[in-house]
């Protein structure tokens, strides 16, 4: 590699700028973003990535998911780019990091590239992946999951969000269904800068998180099916209380998880009683779980520990109970090559890092299941994410970047 | 009294049909009722039953808060009139019997009355009191506690539902704000015929409650405010799950109930989850608590006892919690004379009986602290009320409606 390639840097200012000027669009009085996948903020975040990526010189094709692909021509065009990006929808209250510092680093990269006038033997392809976030539309990271075969471009189409809109109706309405197939565009490689949004890196004051693997989640749909009555004249003994129900299921899910912790975590994240009233007992709910682990046999022991306990609560409080699994995807390993080029990277810049866990999912876990892929963390403040308060510094993020920089050099190669 | 008012029946087939000719006002697909207080579907009922009342010879008067009042005339109108009825407004998911009954059974008195030619020393007046049901506005019973003086007129207009209307802009809407001052309608005494809304008649296989007593009831607003984080990735010793936090006062207000037992009951009927979202820890959480009893001692300890438990959870977990009482009303101790008489006519008319605590509030209890009055309670099936099932038989209704006939003749007098 050249000296020219092997001491470039990114340009810390301009990446931070990118960052705070994409966080107006859909900006939160307290700091944060709300962009909801295939809102009218998403609209306006994607107009603005195409924009900056034509911009940059690079070609933008759309798939007939929305998801955007940006490519800078390589020296051999026969073969697949190194694939770069993340995604730049938000969580209902989220914050600004969660999947743009990756996207942005991206377009950081090539911008940095362009600089140079360094060319790539490989091409690269920054991406925009539709919906990871799954809080609109399940399931979440629905855009690379379809891309690696896992469901058709028409199951996905069909999903409908809380008020009925499907996939499809939300993609034409903010004009991003593309006519591109699902899956045509290709990769050599694929490598996800992403905030850790947990507390490992800060507490042990490590700048880079070199991931090597990711948890198996479990997603089920929940519903709890007991009696409504008055709040007054029915007596406790004879109540069939779907609270109370939830209540000792959600209690459970806690103490499963810790009992088989520290590799495990289990959430209920959403719970709507119907038709609520001060003075009726709940009759019916609907909730969801989430369940995570690294490890295949801790997934295995959490579905089997909450199926056992779910029965036998039912059973004791004379409800139903229905619990389905929506979703599974087992954990991940990243690939060998790819995760030690991240931490040759991390070492040739002079980073201080660590092997490392992802806590929570990613497109790149997705992706990995048909192409090499891997991942670089950098800490986030108090490992908090999905949520507004959501933080990371301007030197972790440009520390990202640059190993993210080094990665695909490294992988795509410098054209001599 | 003369032999024709002491043999007199009322007509059951008649009171039978009005209560299914009103249950289509609002009527749902599970054969329940939906009629919210002061919606477009109370309006169609209270415009059939004022013109009802006209029909009957009734002079129809609406106070301030569309409280309605049909007064059928005495031989001695120097004094108040004895006052039976109840509601006509119902839960979001009610039933067809649940204030309807006692509402309609006033009418039918006065149908038979009417029939039979007999006049009473005593006016009578038959009530529809607004919002009885406290779940469209807070509190419960709003237009009988304004009544007796618990609350002012303007600061009950000025209550809000959950969409932001106050009970000023629901009574314009539907044209039932009247000119009356609420409170000037006077009684000699009150009667409310109603459904028990709980299991004892049915269980003891009796016909008439006598109804001697009510629980005082406590309501409280809750606010959990933890801390909304990753579900994948904040580890399960790191969280502050509102859920979670909700789950345990849930389950420690259900065993303090029981620990009170059995003249205690308490129940979270509403929790709202703030941006909920499937793979989010729940952050914040709005939920309401209604705790009763028919002794003031039990009363104390419950509302002790929750507070101890709320203040342990909540420093356990680092979560906050806020706990309001909203409103407390004593145990309710009816008057011995119109008890007396409510049992009397059960006794003539060769009826099953027993005297009984009513599990629910109602406006006879607010009543009670300023004029004389007393309870008729019918068995209803399985004790179910506030849902679509709540059901009760033909001759029940019919009897219920003959022991209110008498005992308003007892208390009223036959005019010679």
């Amino acid at each position: 590699m050249s000296r020219a390639a092997t001491n470039l840097q990114i340009d810390s200012a301009r990446l931070w700028g990118t960052i705070h000027e994409t966080a107006k669009f859909g900006a939160t009085p307290k700091g944060g973003v709300r962009r909801l996948t295939l809102s009218a903020e998403d609209k306006q975040v994607r107009d603005w990535f195409r924009k900056a990526c034509e911009d940059a010189g690079l070609e933008v094709q759309v798939d007939a998911l929305g998801s955007m692909f940006g490519l800078r021509k390589g020296r051999d065009m026969s073969k697949p780019p190194i694939g770069v990006g993340s995604h730049l929808d938000t969580q209902p209250t989220g914050g600004k990091y969660d999947g743009i510092l990756g996207t942005l680093a991206g377009l950081e990269l090539v911008r940095t590239l362009n600089d140079a006038g360094i060319e790539t033997e490989l091409p690269i392809c920054i991406c925009n992946w539709t919906n990871e976030e799954g809080s609109r539309f399940a399931p979440a990271m629905m855009a690379s999951a379809a891309y690696v075969g896992d469901f058709t471009t028409d199951d996905i189409l069909s999903r409908k969000d809380a008020e009925g809109v499907t996939v499809a109706q939300a993609l034409d309405s903010i004009g991003y269904r593309g006519d591109a197939p699902v899956g045509r565009q290709e990769f050599s490689g694929f490598v996800e800068l992403h905030i850790e949004q947990g507390p490992i890196l800060e507490a042990e004051g490590k700048t880079i998180g070199v991931v090597d693997s990711g948890q198996g989640v479990l997603w089920y749909d929940g519903k709890i099916i007991g009696f409504e009555s008055h709040a007054g004249s029915t007596p406790m003994p004879l109540r069939r209380d779907a609270l109370a129900t939830l209540s000792e299921i959600v209690l459970a899910m806690e103490s499963i998880a810790k009992k088989h912790g520290p590799k495990a975590v289990g959430t209920i994240g959403e719970a709507v009683i119907a038709a609520p009233s001060r003075n009726v007992i709940p009759g019916e709910i609907a909730f969801t779980v989430d369940c995570r682990s690294a490890d295949a046999g801790i997934m295995d022991a959490l579905d089997r520990d909450l199926r056992t306990a779910v029965a036998e609560i039912a059973a004791r409080r004379k409800v139903e109970v229905q619990l389905d699994l929506v979703w599974r995807k087992a954990p991940t390993h990243f690939d060998p090559k790819l995760v030690d080029a991240v931490e040759n990277a991390a070492k040739q810049l002079g980073y201080s890092h660590r092997r490392i866990t992802s806590g929570a999912g990613h497109d790149a876990c997705n992706l990995n299941t048909v192409i090499p892929a891997a991942m670089v963390f950098v800490p986030c403040k108090d490992g908090i994410s999905h949520n507004e308060l959501e933080d990371a510094t301007q030197p972790d993020c440009a520390a990202g970047a640059n190993v993210l920089l080094h990665t695909v050099l490294a992988l795509a190669g410098v054209a001599s």
